[in-house]
Protein backbone atom coordinates (compact mmCIF):
# COMPACT_ATOMS: atom_id res chain seq x y z
CA UNK A 1 0.00 0.00 0.00
CA UNK A 2 1.36 3.08 -1.24
CA UNK A 3 2.46 5.67 1.45
CA UNK A 4 2.48 9.67 1.44
CA UNK A 5 4.29 11.72 3.85
CA UNK A 6 2.75 14.88 5.09
CA UNK A 7 3.72 18.28 6.63
CA UNK A 8 1.81 20.77 8.29
CA UNK A 9 3.91 23.35 8.11
CA UNK A 10 3.49 26.24 11.09
CA UNK A 11 5.09 29.09 12.19
CA UNK A 12 5.15 27.53 16.06
CA UNK A 13 5.36 23.96 15.13
CA UNK A 14 6.03 21.34 12.26
CA UNK A 15 3.82 18.43 12.28
CA UNK A 16 5.39 15.66 10.43
CA UNK A 17 3.05 12.77 9.74
CA UNK A 18 3.05 9.52 7.23
CA UNK A 19 -1.09 8.62 6.23
CA UNK A 20 -2.38 6.27 3.65
CA UNK A 21 -4.50 6.64 0.81
CA UNK A 22 -7.58 6.31 3.06
CA UNK A 23 -6.31 9.23 5.29
CA UNK A 24 -5.09 7.28 7.92
CA UNK A 25 -2.36 8.62 10.13
CA UNK A 26 0.13 6.05 10.70
CA UNK A 27 2.99 7.63 12.74
CA UNK A 28 2.99 11.51 13.62
CA UNK A 29 6.02 13.51 15.04
CA UNK A 30 5.87 17.32 16.21
CA UNK A 31 9.10 19.54 15.85
CA UNK A 32 9.35 23.11 17.25
CA UNK A 33 9.75 26.12 13.80
CA UNK A 34 13.39 27.03 14.05
CA UNK A 35 15.53 28.43 11.44
CA UNK A 36 15.20 26.45 8.02
CA UNK A 37 18.46 25.19 8.72
CA UNK A 38 18.18 23.65 11.35
CA UNK A 39 14.23 22.28 11.00
CA UNK A 40 14.53 21.24 7.50
CA UNK A 41 17.39 18.43 8.61
CA UNK A 42 14.84 17.33 11.02
CA UNK A 43 12.13 16.83 9.44
CA UNK A 44 13.80 14.98 6.56
CA UNK A 45 15.43 12.78 8.89
CA UNK A 46 11.90 12.06 9.76
CA UNK A 47 10.46 11.03 6.05
CA UNK A 48 13.36 9.44 5.05
CA UNK A 49 13.74 5.46 4.25
CA UNK A 50 10.09 5.46 4.72
CA UNK A 51 9.51 4.74 0.88
CA UNK A 52 6.98 7.63 0.54
CA UNK A 53 5.20 7.70 -2.71
CA UNK A 54 4.84 11.44 -2.65
CA UNK A 55 5.00 14.37 0.07
CA UNK A 56 1.80 17.21 0.53
CA UNK A 57 2.98 20.07 2.81
CA UNK A 58 0.67 22.68 3.87
CA UNK A 59 2.18 25.86 4.55
CA UNK A 60 1.86 28.81 6.74
CA UNK A 61 2.02 32.03 4.35
CA UNK A 62 1.83 33.79 2.28
CA UNK A 63 3.20 31.34 -0.18
CA UNK A 64 3.79 30.95 -4.18
CA UNK A 65 1.13 28.40 -5.45
CA UNK A 66 1.89 29.53 -8.91
CA UNK A 67 3.52 26.34 -10.73
CA UNK A 68 4.55 28.56 -13.69
CA UNK A 69 6.01 31.00 -11.64
CA UNK A 70 10.24 30.40 -10.64
CA UNK A 71 9.54 30.35 -7.51
CA UNK A 72 6.49 27.93 -7.17
CA UNK A 73 6.63 26.42 -3.46
CA UNK A 74 8.62 28.97 -1.89
CA UNK A 75 7.34 31.03 1.48
CA UNK A 76 7.05 34.57 0.47
CA UNK A 77 6.50 37.97 2.86
CA UNK A 78 5.99 36.38 5.91
CA UNK A 79 7.14 38.07 9.31
CA UNK A 80 8.92 35.40 10.36
CA UNK A 81 11.98 36.20 8.69
CA UNK A 82 14.45 33.30 8.35
CA UNK A 83 11.65 31.61 6.47
CA UNK A 84 11.19 34.35 4.12
CA UNK A 85 12.04 32.93 0.08
CA UNK A 86 12.39 29.54 1.78
CA UNK A 87 12.05 27.09 -1.45
CA UNK A 88 10.53 24.63 0.98
CA UNK A 89 9.03 22.14 -1.46
CA UNK A 90 12.52 21.69 -3.36
CA UNK A 91 13.83 20.95 -0.05
CA UNK A 92 11.66 17.98 0.01
CA UNK A 93 11.65 16.56 -3.75
CA UNK A 94 15.76 17.20 -4.01
CA UNK A 95 16.47 15.38 -0.81
CA UNK A 96 13.51 12.63 -0.96
CA UNK A 97 13.21 11.99 -4.73
CA UNK A 98 9.30 11.89 -5.00
CA UNK A 99 6.36 14.78 -6.22
CA UNK A 100 4.82 16.78 -3.72
CA UNK A 101 1.74 19.03 -3.46
CA UNK A 102 2.01 21.94 -1.60
CA UNK A 103 -0.66 24.41 -0.83
CA UNK A 104 -1.66 27.13 2.17
CA UNK A 105 -2.27 25.52 5.99
CA UNK A 106 -5.45 26.24 5.52
CA UNK A 107 -6.64 24.97 2.10
CA UNK A 108 -4.90 21.61 3.50
CA UNK A 109 -6.91 21.51 6.33
CA UNK A 110 -10.44 22.58 4.28
CA UNK A 111 -8.75 19.80 1.85
CA UNK A 112 -8.86 17.37 4.88
CA UNK A 113 -12.11 18.04 6.16
CA UNK A 114 -13.74 17.75 2.48
CA UNK A 115 -11.93 14.75 2.04
CA UNK A 116 -12.42 12.70 5.10
CA UNK A 117 -14.13 15.04 7.54
CA UNK A 118 -17.32 17.20 7.61
CA UNK A 119 -17.59 19.10 4.54
CA UNK A 120 -17.20 15.69 2.00
CA UNK A 121 -20.73 15.78 1.33
CA UNK A 122 -20.35 19.43 0.08
CA UNK A 123 -18.24 21.05 -3.10
CA UNK A 124 -17.96 24.42 -1.28
CA UNK A 125 -17.35 25.27 1.94
CA UNK A 126 -14.05 26.99 3.88
CA UNK A 127 -12.64 26.21 6.92
CA UNK A 128 -11.49 29.35 9.06
CA UNK A 129 -9.45 29.17 11.85
CA UNK A 130 -9.08 31.52 14.92
CA UNK A 131 -5.89 31.60 17.27
CA UNK A 132 -2.67 32.88 17.54
CA UNK A 133 -3.76 34.10 13.70
CA UNK A 134 -6.56 34.01 11.52
CA UNK A 135 -7.00 32.05 8.56
CA UNK A 136 -9.91 30.84 5.57
CA UNK A 137 -8.96 27.29 3.74
CA UNK A 138 -11.92 27.40 0.47
CA UNK A 139 -12.93 24.94 -1.22
CA UNK A 140 -14.60 25.28 -4.57
CA UNK A 141 -15.91 22.22 -6.59
CA UNK A 142 -14.07 19.97 -4.15
CA UNK A 143 -10.59 21.41 -4.41
CA UNK A 144 -8.77 24.12 -2.77
CA UNK A 145 -9.13 27.29 -4.27
CA UNK A 146 -6.38 29.76 -5.39
CA UNK A 147 -7.28 32.51 -7.72
CA UNK A 148 -4.82 35.26 -8.62
CA UNK A 149 -2.91 33.98 -5.07
CA UNK A 150 -4.72 32.68 -2.64
CA UNK A 151 -7.07 33.61 -0.28
CA UNK A 152 -5.75 35.31 2.50
CA UNK A 153 -9.41 36.40 4.28
CA UNK A 154 -8.16 36.44 7.95
CA UNK A 155 -7.19 39.89 6.83
CA UNK A 156 -10.87 41.42 5.61
CA UNK A 157 -11.59 44.71 7.14
CA UNK A 158 -14.48 44.54 9.68
CA UNK A 159 -16.64 47.20 11.35
CA UNK A 160 -15.31 48.25 14.68
CA UNK A 161 -17.86 47.17 17.52
CA UNK A 162 -18.94 50.38 18.95
CA UNK A 163 -18.37 49.32 22.17
CA UNK A 164 -14.96 47.57 21.79
CA UNK A 165 -12.63 48.99 24.30
CA UNK A 166 -9.72 48.44 22.26
CA UNK A 167 -10.50 48.94 18.71
CA UNK A 168 -7.80 48.99 16.66
CA UNK A 169 -5.86 45.91 15.94
CA UNK A 170 -2.67 44.09 16.08
CA UNK A 171 -2.39 43.60 12.86
CA UNK A 172 0.72 45.31 11.44
CA UNK A 173 -0.61 46.37 7.69
CA UNK A 174 -4.50 46.99 8.53
CA UNK A 175 -6.08 48.93 11.81
CA UNK A 176 -9.12 46.66 11.62
CA UNK A 177 -9.04 43.29 10.11
CA UNK A 178 -10.37 40.50 11.57
CA UNK A 179 -6.99 38.94 12.37
CA UNK A 180 -5.64 42.40 14.34
CA UNK A 181 -9.38 42.72 16.55
CA UNK A 182 -9.96 38.84 16.95
CA UNK A 183 -6.70 36.51 17.23
CA UNK A 184 -5.49 35.41 20.28
CA UNK A 185 -2.99 38.33 20.65
CA UNK A 186 -5.80 41.01 19.99
CA UNK A 187 -7.91 39.71 22.91
CA UNK A 188 -5.07 39.15 25.28
CA UNK A 189 -3.57 43.11 24.17
CA UNK A 190 -7.61 44.00 24.68
CA UNK A 191 -8.17 42.13 27.98
CA UNK A 192 -4.95 42.15 29.93
CA UNK A 193 -4.80 38.51 29.95
CA UNK A 194 -4.57 35.54 27.77
CA UNK A 195 -7.78 33.96 25.96
CA UNK A 196 -7.75 30.67 28.35
CA UNK A 197 -7.96 32.89 31.60
CA UNK A 198 -10.73 34.61 30.18
CA UNK A 199 -13.21 31.70 29.67
CA UNK A 200 -15.68 33.57 32.72
CA UNK A 201 -15.86 36.68 31.24
CA UNK A 202 -19.06 36.78 28.87
CA UNK A 203 -18.43 40.56 27.41
CA UNK A 204 -15.01 39.00 25.80
CA UNK A 205 -17.03 36.07 23.95
CA UNK A 206 -19.95 38.31 23.06
CA UNK A 207 -17.42 40.51 21.25
CA UNK A 208 -15.21 37.66 19.78
CA UNK A 209 -18.16 36.42 18.47
CA UNK A 210 -19.39 39.71 17.20
CA UNK A 211 -16.25 39.76 14.74
CA UNK A 212 -16.77 35.88 14.05
CA UNK A 213 -19.82 36.24 13.14
CA UNK A 214 -19.33 39.71 10.58
CA UNK A 215 -16.75 37.77 8.67
CA UNK A 216 -18.76 34.72 8.54
CA UNK A 217 -21.08 36.67 6.98
CA UNK A 218 -19.19 38.22 4.63
CA UNK A 219 -17.65 34.90 3.62
CA UNK A 220 -21.35 33.74 2.85
CA UNK A 221 -22.16 37.14 0.84
CA UNK A 222 -19.16 36.51 -1.41
CA UNK A 223 -17.98 32.55 -1.27
CA UNK A 224 -21.65 31.13 -1.13
CA UNK A 225 -20.43 28.06 0.69
CA UNK A 226 -22.23 25.31 1.28
CA UNK A 227 -20.92 24.74 5.06
CA UNK A 228 -18.50 26.44 7.03
CA UNK A 229 -15.85 25.01 9.38
CA UNK A 230 -15.08 27.04 13.21
CA UNK A 231 -11.59 25.74 14.00
CA UNK A 232 -8.62 26.72 15.88
CA UNK A 233 -7.68 27.59 19.27
CA UNK A 234 -10.97 30.04 20.03
CA UNK A 235 -13.21 27.25 19.71
CA UNK A 236 -11.87 25.66 22.25
CA UNK A 237 -14.39 28.09 24.18
CA UNK A 238 -17.41 25.64 24.24
CA UNK A 239 -19.46 29.19 24.65
CA UNK A 240 -18.38 29.91 21.02
CA UNK A 241 -20.18 28.27 18.51
CA UNK A 242 -23.34 29.28 20.03
CA UNK A 243 -22.80 32.27 20.37
CA UNK A 244 -21.17 32.88 16.72
CA UNK A 245 -23.72 31.13 14.71
CA UNK A 246 -26.29 33.30 16.93
CA UNK A 247 -24.85 36.47 15.92
CA UNK A 248 -24.30 35.56 12.29
CA UNK A 249 -28.37 34.82 12.16
CA UNK A 250 -28.43 38.18 13.11
CA UNK A 251 -26.32 39.84 10.83
CA UNK A 252 -27.59 38.21 8.34
CA UNK A 253 -30.88 40.08 9.06
CA UNK A 254 -32.64 37.13 7.33
CA UNK A 255 -31.74 38.59 3.81
CA UNK A 256 -30.68 35.40 2.43
CA UNK A 257 -32.71 32.58 1.20
CA UNK A 258 -31.62 28.97 1.54
CA UNK A 259 -32.94 26.31 3.85
CA UNK A 260 -28.93 25.99 4.72
CA UNK A 261 -29.12 29.06 6.27
CA UNK A 262 -32.45 28.25 8.28
CA UNK A 263 -30.52 25.28 10.51
CA UNK A 264 -27.25 27.07 11.32
CA UNK A 265 -26.44 24.34 13.60
CA UNK A 266 -25.27 21.83 10.56
CA UNK A 267 -24.51 24.90 8.97
CA UNK A 268 -21.31 26.20 10.96
CA UNK A 269 -19.86 23.57 12.40
CA UNK A 270 -16.74 22.32 14.08
CA UNK A 271 -13.73 20.79 12.67
CA UNK A 272 -14.79 16.95 12.69
CA UNK A 273 -11.03 15.41 12.38
CA UNK A 274 -9.43 16.28 15.92
CA UNK A 275 -7.13 18.37 14.96
CA UNK A 276 -5.83 16.15 12.30
CA UNK A 277 -7.53 17.89 9.30
CA UNK A 278 -4.31 19.70 8.35
CA UNK A 279 -2.26 16.62 8.30
CA UNK A 280 -5.04 14.17 6.56
CA UNK A 281 -5.63 17.33 4.08
CA UNK A 282 -1.51 16.88 3.29
CA UNK A 283 -2.02 13.51 2.59
CA UNK A 284 -4.74 14.48 -0.41
CA UNK A 285 -2.42 17.35 -1.87
CA UNK A 286 0.41 14.12 -1.56
CA UNK A 287 -2.12 11.47 -3.57
CA UNK A 288 -3.37 14.55 -5.83
CA UNK A 289 0.66 14.95 -6.65
CA UNK A 290 1.20 11.43 -7.06
CA UNK A 291 -2.04 10.87 -9.51
CA UNK A 292 -0.91 14.07 -11.65
CA UNK A 293 2.72 12.66 -11.88
CA UNK A 294 1.76 9.64 -12.93
CA UNK A 295 3.45 7.51 -10.17
CA UNK A 296 2.34 4.04 -11.80
CA UNK A 297 1.27 2.00 -8.81
CA UNK A 298 -1.19 4.58 -8.04
CA UNK B 1 -25.45 30.80 -38.08
CA UNK B 2 -27.41 29.93 -35.39
CA UNK B 3 -29.06 33.03 -33.12
CA UNK B 4 -29.33 33.42 -29.16
CA UNK B 5 -31.99 35.12 -27.61
CA UNK B 6 -30.36 37.02 -24.53
CA UNK B 7 -32.33 38.92 -21.91
CA UNK B 8 -30.59 41.45 -19.19
CA UNK B 9 -33.57 41.52 -16.77
CA UNK B 10 -33.69 44.70 -14.54
CA UNK B 11 -35.65 45.91 -11.86
CA UNK B 12 -35.72 49.13 -13.95
CA UNK B 13 -36.15 47.70 -17.01
CA UNK B 14 -35.68 44.78 -19.08
CA UNK B 15 -32.87 44.45 -21.97
CA UNK B 16 -34.23 42.25 -25.00
CA UNK B 17 -31.79 41.42 -27.61
CA UNK B 18 -30.47 38.29 -30.52
CA UNK B 19 -27.25 37.89 -30.61
CA UNK B 20 -24.33 35.46 -32.43
CA UNK B 21 -21.73 33.16 -31.59
CA UNK B 22 -19.35 35.70 -31.75
CA UNK B 23 -21.46 37.88 -28.92
CA UNK B 24 -22.37 40.33 -31.89
CA UNK B 25 -25.86 41.51 -31.05
CA UNK B 26 -28.02 41.75 -33.64
CA UNK B 27 -30.95 43.38 -32.62
CA UNK B 28 -32.11 44.90 -29.48
CA UNK B 29 -34.64 46.92 -27.20
CA UNK B 30 -35.58 48.07 -23.95
CA UNK B 31 -38.53 47.43 -21.97
CA UNK B 32 -39.98 49.15 -19.16
CA UNK B 33 -40.18 46.43 -15.82
CA UNK B 34 -43.69 46.47 -15.20
CA UNK B 35 -45.96 42.98 -14.03
CA UNK B 36 -44.82 39.71 -15.02
CA UNK B 37 -48.38 39.51 -16.39
CA UNK B 38 -47.09 42.75 -18.82
CA UNK B 39 -44.23 42.99 -19.66
CA UNK B 40 -43.56 38.67 -20.17
CA UNK B 41 -46.06 38.92 -23.18
CA UNK B 42 -44.48 41.92 -24.13
CA UNK B 43 -40.72 40.16 -24.17
CA UNK B 44 -42.02 37.25 -26.03
CA UNK B 45 -43.26 39.24 -28.60
CA UNK B 46 -39.78 40.18 -29.75
CA UNK B 47 -38.04 37.14 -29.47
CA UNK B 48 -40.96 34.76 -30.71
CA UNK B 49 -40.73 34.30 -34.92
CA UNK B 50 -37.20 34.89 -34.92
CA UNK B 51 -36.13 31.30 -35.35
CA UNK B 52 -33.58 31.38 -32.21
CA UNK B 53 -31.49 28.50 -30.78
CA UNK B 54 -31.39 29.09 -27.68
CA UNK B 55 -32.07 31.60 -24.43
CA UNK B 56 -29.85 32.95 -21.80
CA UNK B 57 -31.05 35.53 -19.29
CA UNK B 58 -29.33 37.14 -16.58
CA UNK B 59 -31.82 38.29 -13.74
CA UNK B 60 -32.27 40.35 -11.03
CA UNK B 61 -32.68 38.42 -7.73
CA UNK B 62 -31.62 37.04 -5.55
CA UNK B 63 -32.51 33.68 -7.75
CA UNK B 64 -32.80 30.26 -7.36
CA UNK B 65 -29.81 28.36 -9.70
CA UNK B 66 -30.11 24.92 -8.30
CA UNK B 67 -30.98 23.11 -11.31
CA UNK B 68 -32.27 19.95 -9.01
CA UNK B 69 -34.86 22.79 -7.08
CA UNK B 70 -38.60 22.76 -7.93
CA UNK B 71 -38.38 26.28 -7.64
CA UNK B 72 -34.91 26.54 -10.27
CA UNK B 73 -35.08 29.63 -12.20
CA UNK B 74 -37.34 31.22 -10.22
CA UNK B 75 -37.00 34.71 -9.04
CA UNK B 76 -36.81 34.69 -5.04
CA UNK B 77 -37.54 36.82 -2.23
CA UNK B 78 -37.30 40.47 -4.69
CA UNK B 79 -38.98 43.69 -2.85
CA UNK B 80 -40.33 43.83 -6.37
CA UNK B 81 -43.50 41.89 -5.42
CA UNK B 82 -45.25 41.18 -8.48
CA UNK B 83 -41.97 39.14 -9.75
CA UNK B 84 -41.22 37.38 -6.31
CA UNK B 85 -41.56 33.89 -6.96
CA UNK B 86 -42.09 34.01 -10.35
CA UNK B 87 -40.36 30.54 -12.74
CA UNK B 88 -39.15 33.58 -15.43
CA UNK B 89 -37.88 30.87 -16.87
CA UNK B 90 -40.44 28.64 -17.91
CA UNK B 91 -42.34 30.90 -18.88
CA UNK B 92 -39.82 31.46 -21.58
CA UNK B 93 -39.12 27.48 -22.18
CA UNK B 94 -42.45 26.90 -22.95
CA UNK B 95 -43.62 29.57 -24.83
CA UNK B 96 -40.30 29.78 -27.07
CA UNK B 97 -39.26 25.73 -27.17
CA UNK B 98 -35.67 26.18 -26.54
CA UNK B 99 -33.73 24.98 -23.80
CA UNK B 100 -32.40 28.76 -21.58
CA UNK B 101 -29.50 29.09 -19.33
CA UNK B 102 -29.63 31.10 -16.25
CA UNK B 103 -28.26 33.23 -13.88
CA UNK B 104 -27.64 36.17 -12.12
CA UNK B 105 -27.70 39.79 -13.69
CA UNK B 106 -24.49 40.61 -12.12
CA UNK B 107 -22.59 36.63 -12.85
CA UNK B 108 -23.72 36.82 -16.65
CA UNK B 109 -21.90 40.68 -17.13
CA UNK B 110 -19.08 39.35 -15.22
CA UNK B 111 -18.96 36.32 -18.32
CA UNK B 112 -20.19 38.54 -21.19
CA UNK B 113 -16.90 40.26 -20.03
CA UNK B 114 -14.59 36.97 -19.46
CA UNK B 115 -15.58 35.64 -22.73
CA UNK B 116 -15.14 38.57 -24.91
CA UNK B 117 -14.31 41.60 -22.88
CA UNK B 118 -11.61 43.03 -20.59
CA UNK B 119 -11.19 39.63 -18.74
CA UNK B 120 -11.19 36.86 -21.33
CA UNK B 121 -7.44 36.48 -20.96
CA UNK B 122 -7.71 35.63 -16.85
CA UNK B 123 -9.71 32.67 -15.49
CA UNK B 124 -10.46 34.21 -11.84
CA UNK B 125 -12.49 37.41 -11.97
CA UNK B 126 -14.91 39.67 -10.49
CA UNK B 127 -17.40 42.08 -12.19
CA UNK B 128 -19.00 44.51 -9.59
CA UNK B 129 -21.74 47.18 -9.98
CA UNK B 130 -22.62 50.38 -7.89
CA UNK B 131 -25.86 52.04 -8.96
CA UNK B 132 -28.97 51.77 -7.58
CA UNK B 133 -28.54 48.53 -5.88
CA UNK B 134 -24.68 46.86 -5.53
CA UNK B 135 -24.01 43.48 -7.15
CA UNK B 136 -20.75 41.04 -7.82
CA UNK B 137 -20.56 38.80 -10.53
CA UNK B 138 -17.78 35.65 -9.97
CA UNK B 139 -16.29 33.70 -12.46
CA UNK B 140 -14.16 31.09 -11.62
CA UNK B 141 -12.23 28.80 -13.75
CA UNK B 142 -14.10 30.43 -16.59
CA UNK B 143 -17.29 29.98 -15.22
CA UNK B 144 -19.87 32.02 -13.27
CA UNK B 145 -19.54 30.72 -9.47
CA UNK B 146 -22.83 30.20 -7.64
CA UNK B 147 -21.94 27.73 -3.99
CA UNK B 148 -24.52 27.21 -1.95
CA UNK B 149 -27.04 29.48 -3.78
CA UNK B 150 -25.26 32.66 -5.47
CA UNK B 151 -22.98 35.48 -4.15
CA UNK B 152 -24.55 38.49 -2.64
CA UNK B 153 -21.97 40.30 -2.15
CA UNK B 154 -23.11 43.96 -2.81
CA UNK B 155 -24.06 43.26 0.95
CA UNK B 156 -21.20 42.60 2.43
CA UNK B 157 -20.66 44.07 6.20
CA UNK B 158 -18.63 47.53 5.55
CA UNK B 159 -16.66 49.40 8.13
CA UNK B 160 -18.11 53.16 8.36
CA UNK B 161 -16.04 56.16 8.08
CA UNK B 162 -15.63 57.81 10.92
CA UNK B 163 -16.58 60.85 8.64
CA UNK B 164 -19.07 59.68 6.82
CA UNK B 165 -22.49 62.06 7.94
CA UNK B 166 -24.28 59.37 7.07
CA UNK B 167 -22.86 56.06 8.53
CA UNK B 168 -26.82 54.45 8.57
CA UNK B 169 -27.42 52.79 5.44
CA UNK B 170 -30.32 52.56 3.29
CA UNK B 171 -30.68 48.71 2.95
CA UNK B 172 -33.83 47.39 4.81
CA UNK B 173 -31.76 44.46 5.78
CA UNK B 174 -28.38 45.44 7.17
CA UNK B 175 -27.39 48.61 9.14
CA UNK B 176 -24.08 48.97 7.39
CA UNK B 177 -23.93 47.00 4.26
CA UNK B 178 -21.67 47.69 0.88
CA UNK B 179 -25.30 48.37 -0.90
CA UNK B 180 -26.30 50.41 1.94
CA UNK B 181 -23.72 52.61 2.32
CA UNK B 182 -22.48 53.03 -1.57
CA UNK B 183 -25.40 52.98 -4.16
CA UNK B 184 -27.30 55.31 -5.73
CA UNK B 185 -29.95 55.80 -3.20
CA UNK B 186 -27.31 55.79 -0.26
CA UNK B 187 -25.49 58.65 -1.82
CA UNK B 188 -28.65 60.67 -2.25
CA UNK B 189 -29.62 60.32 1.15
CA UNK B 190 -26.43 60.98 2.94
CA UNK B 191 -26.07 64.65 0.61
CA UNK B 192 -29.64 65.11 -0.14
CA UNK B 193 -29.55 65.45 -3.91
CA UNK B 194 -28.75 62.63 -6.71
CA UNK B 195 -25.07 61.50 -7.74
CA UNK B 196 -24.95 63.22 -10.69
CA UNK B 197 -25.53 66.60 -9.07
CA UNK B 198 -22.77 66.12 -7.02
CA UNK B 199 -19.84 66.14 -9.36
CA UNK B 200 -18.09 68.95 -8.15
CA UNK B 201 -18.31 67.65 -4.24
CA UNK B 202 -15.19 65.72 -3.65
CA UNK B 203 -16.13 65.31 -0.12
CA UNK B 204 -18.86 62.74 -1.75
CA UNK B 205 -16.39 61.09 -3.95
CA UNK B 206 -13.63 60.17 -1.44
CA UNK B 207 -15.76 58.81 0.54
CA UNK B 208 -17.94 56.88 -1.98
CA UNK B 209 -14.22 55.61 -2.84
CA UNK B 210 -13.68 54.41 0.95
CA UNK B 211 -16.48 52.51 0.70
CA UNK B 212 -16.13 50.79 -2.65
CA UNK B 213 -12.20 50.32 -2.19
CA UNK B 214 -12.67 48.81 1.50
CA UNK B 215 -15.32 46.08 -0.19
CA UNK B 216 -13.01 45.32 -3.14
CA UNK B 217 -9.56 44.95 -0.67
CA UNK B 218 -11.96 41.99 1.27
CA UNK B 219 -12.83 40.99 -2.38
CA UNK B 220 -9.36 40.22 -2.97
CA UNK B 221 -8.59 38.91 0.47
CA UNK B 222 -11.83 36.59 0.01
CA UNK B 223 -11.99 35.71 -4.10
CA UNK B 224 -8.47 36.20 -4.96
CA UNK B 225 -9.37 37.58 -8.84
CA UNK B 226 -7.35 38.32 -11.19
CA UNK B 227 -8.61 41.41 -12.15
CA UNK B 228 -11.76 43.33 -10.93
CA UNK B 229 -13.91 45.11 -13.36
CA UNK B 230 -16.07 48.33 -11.76
CA UNK B 231 -19.46 49.30 -13.76
CA UNK B 232 -22.54 50.82 -12.93
CA UNK B 233 -23.69 53.94 -12.72
CA UNK B 234 -20.49 55.29 -10.15
CA UNK B 235 -18.55 54.99 -12.88
CA UNK B 236 -20.09 57.60 -15.03
CA UNK B 237 -17.68 59.72 -12.26
CA UNK B 238 -14.91 59.75 -14.37
CA UNK B 239 -12.84 60.54 -10.50
CA UNK B 240 -14.09 57.53 -9.33
CA UNK B 241 -11.40 55.07 -10.88
CA UNK B 242 -8.57 57.12 -9.87
CA UNK B 243 -9.48 57.32 -6.25
CA UNK B 244 -10.83 53.75 -6.00
CA UNK B 245 -7.54 52.36 -6.50
CA UNK B 246 -5.76 55.07 -4.68
CA UNK B 247 -7.71 53.86 -2.10
CA UNK B 248 -7.48 49.67 -2.21
CA UNK B 249 -3.91 50.54 -2.39
CA UNK B 250 -3.63 52.52 0.74
CA UNK B 251 -6.08 50.55 2.81
CA UNK B 252 -4.46 47.02 1.32
CA UNK B 253 -1.37 48.78 3.20
CA UNK B 254 0.93 46.58 1.14
CA UNK B 255 0.14 43.27 2.86
CA UNK B 256 -0.75 41.17 -0.11
CA UNK B 257 2.80 39.85 -2.56
CA UNK B 258 1.94 39.82 -5.94
CA UNK B 259 2.80 41.77 -9.34
CA UNK B 260 -0.54 42.24 -10.53
CA UNK B 261 -1.69 44.15 -7.47
CA UNK B 262 1.94 46.31 -8.04
CA UNK B 263 -0.02 47.92 -10.82
CA UNK B 264 -3.28 48.47 -10.42
CA UNK B 265 -4.47 50.79 -13.53
CA UNK B 266 -4.64 47.00 -15.11
CA UNK B 267 -5.88 45.08 -12.73
CA UNK B 268 -9.17 47.51 -11.37
CA UNK B 269 -10.36 47.84 -14.96
CA UNK B 270 -13.99 49.92 -15.97
CA UNK B 271 -16.27 47.91 -18.41
CA UNK B 272 -14.79 46.83 -21.77
CA UNK B 273 -18.09 46.25 -23.57
CA UNK B 274 -19.96 49.42 -23.44
CA UNK B 275 -22.77 48.51 -21.13
CA UNK B 276 -23.54 45.77 -23.45
CA UNK B 277 -21.93 43.19 -21.00
CA UNK B 278 -25.12 41.94 -19.64
CA UNK B 279 -27.02 41.18 -22.80
CA UNK B 280 -23.53 39.18 -24.29
CA UNK B 281 -22.89 37.40 -21.10
CA UNK B 282 -27.02 36.12 -21.45
CA UNK B 283 -25.99 34.88 -25.50
CA UNK B 284 -23.18 33.11 -23.94
CA UNK B 285 -25.79 31.47 -21.04
CA UNK B 286 -27.80 30.63 -24.15
CA UNK B 287 -24.78 29.22 -26.35
CA UNK B 288 -23.91 27.09 -23.38
CA UNK B 289 -27.54 26.15 -22.64
CA UNK B 290 -27.47 25.25 -26.93
CA UNK B 291 -24.39 22.77 -26.09
CA UNK B 292 -25.39 21.22 -22.55
CA UNK B 293 -28.66 20.51 -24.59
CA UNK B 294 -27.74 18.40 -27.57
CA UNK B 295 -28.68 21.04 -29.92
CA UNK B 296 -27.97 19.26 -33.05
CA UNK B 297 -26.38 22.26 -35.42
CA UNK B 298 -23.98 23.86 -32.62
Amino acid sequence: MPLFGALEAGGTKMVCAVGDEQGNILERISLPTRTPDETIPEMLAFYRGKNLTAMGIGCFGPVDLDPTSPTYGSILTTPKLSWRGCPIVRHFTDALGVPAGFDTDVNAAALGEATWGCTREVANSIYITVGTGVGVGVIIDGKPYHGMTHPEAGHIIVAPHPEDPMPVGVCPYHPNCLEGLASGPALERRWGRKAQELSQNPEVWTLEAYYIAQAICNYIMTLSPQRVILGGGVTHQEQMLPLVRQEVKRQLGGYLPGSALENLDSYIVPVSLHDNQGVMGAVKLAMDAASSSGVPHL
